[in-house]
């Protein structure tokens, strides 16, 4: 069922090794709570790895800031680039600052000015194109040819994986054998670095991903063995929009137990559920493991569950019980 | 200027080690959390103490473990009463179900509903009342007299006081010398505890209050030098209503350096602030230290400072900056 193309570079546990050394001054290792009582409703002893306390509130400055201090001196010179407006964009931007290289970071003109202030907020240099898929390349290509700046790719990227690789190795490090670890999936970045940590260190660990319903291309894809993309999927957990690519396709199809879904419904309800019950501000894509495991009960009953929550952005003016 | 009357027990250190031997395995100890901007913000290091993630989501459950956990076989049949229905009401009640004994909660029939629920949620026995203080004497005084329980105050109560101390020991454990610690003041419990282990274990650190400009009589208190106590404040921080009794000035007396106060929107800043940076839920009587920081620049620049985050029960439904 793996589809690696050939000439793929699959990073290794001395990889990750590597990219823990090289990362651990830039980014937190992020606590691990429990919630007795969400234990209780889940039937499950859960272990949530808050990744909304990581630097730039998200997981990604593991890989950003793997792929920025792993660069030469010379390449790292000309900065690095992206055109994601999201949490990747934030993170690679966190990333670069600390290294004191330029960050460019391609987006919509028409996108939110918070999500544009909070770019520049951590040191992003903003270049703004169209709403279109063809400005938005053609500008980035600009760009590029005019600083030279290399490309980190928010997942599809062998440095950004092995960057998020870090975070399971921090759970398997702090809380020992676990039965499985559930994280949300979009592109499968985290998904992706998640079986690279434990096929290599705990390999009877089994790993889920979890997606919300009106975005399931993941679920899709695992269940048909290929690839499957939507056009522009709706969902309140938007940092699960995009589409698995070749790279992280590879760990999906080869190690990933089972893809779960969850409705918006429930999304929500586990959103709120962990705001009241754990006392944490995280965002609605963190929240989609933990609706898939109440809903899936018997597979995990009494099995020692690692929880990934993903990132803590969020318009704290428009939480979404709130109508 | 102090004021203790001469038949209170003051406890000592050796009791605050014996407390926490006692508590350990009934509270979390829970984690100490930084941020990069909050610190730019402030102009100074602080470390926020996260008693939010506390059982029951409270430092109140130190010291109610303390008194649940220190009673004698025979007394612990009989169970606990108080008639507090906010934080130590869940407290009492959480450390009560955990002895397996009845915790007695006296209620006014006007307390919201959730109030009551969550009260009952920890095993709570509730006993309601008009809402009247001579209803609420009368209703506690049938209640304890029927059942011999035990009165646990809020915080007048040295094994109350003895408990809370175990937070500023854990703090001074885990970061070492501080220049500072700062907390709320509403009955003075926590303020009290904290003076009472960093007079023994770190008499150099600076203790700081915080309060409410619009429920203030902790300052005027401490500027008056005897206790003043107001009739009904009101404040969004309504976990510091209460006056100071007088276990309590002796310690807010005898070892505060001073008493800082904020506005009800300074209150509010600070908290969304915390939501939006730190990533966690807490309660806008956990926002007073941070807003006091705020505007007394000052006092704080370029110290190393412990704040106690006190609590996380907030009401998600009705989040003050929302309106």
């Amino acid at each position: 069922m793996a589809a690696a193309a050939e000439d793929l570079y699959i990073p290794t546990w001395e990889d990750v090794l590597a990219a823990h050394e090289r990362v651990k001054p830039y980014i937190h290792r992020t606590p691990i709570l429990t919630s007795r009582l969400i234990n209780e409703l889940a039937g499950a002893e859960l272990f949530f790895k808050c990744e909304n306390f990581q630097r730039a509130a998200v997981f990604k400055v593991r890989g950003a800031s793997n792929a920025v201090f792993g660069l030469s001196e010379e390449a790292a010179k000309k900065g690095v680039a992206t055109h994601s407006s999201g949490n990747h964009g934030l993170a690679l931007s966190y990333a670069a600052g600390r290294r004191g290289i330029p960050c460019h970071v391609v987006m919509p003109r028409t996108a939110p000015q918070a999500k544009k202030d909070a770019v520049r907020g951590y040191g992003g240099l903003i270049t703004e194109c169209e709403p279109s898929t063809s400005s938005r390349e053609a500008t980035f290509a600009k760009i590029q040819a005019e600083t030279g700046a290399d490309f980190v790719h928010p997942y599809n990227d062998e440095r950004v994986i092995t960057g998020q690789a870090t975070c399971a190795k921090e759970i398997v490090e702090d809380i020992g054998e676990l039965d499985a670890i559930i994280a949300p999936i979009g592109g499968g970045g985290m998904v992706s670095g998640t079986c690279l940590t434990l096929s290599t260190i705990a390999p009877q660990t089994k790993i889920y991903a979890a997606e919300p319903e009106q975005a399931d291309d993941a679920y899709q894809s695992f269940k048909q063995g290929k690839i499957i993309a939507y056009d522009a999927p709706k969902t309140i957990a938007d940092g699960l929009l995009v589409p698995l690519k070749e790279r992280t396709w590879h760990f999906v199809s080869k190690y990933v137990t089972d893809v779960f879904t969850a409705s918006e419904e429930e999304i929500v309800n586990a959103m709120r559920l962990t705001w009241a019950r754990m006392k944490i501000v995280m965002e609605p894509s963190s929240a989609v493991p933990l609706a898939t495991i109440l809903k899936n009960r018997d597979t995990f009953a009494g099995k020692r569950v690692g929880v990934i929550i993903t990132g803590g952005n969020v318009d704290l003016d428009k939480l979404p019980w709130l109508k």
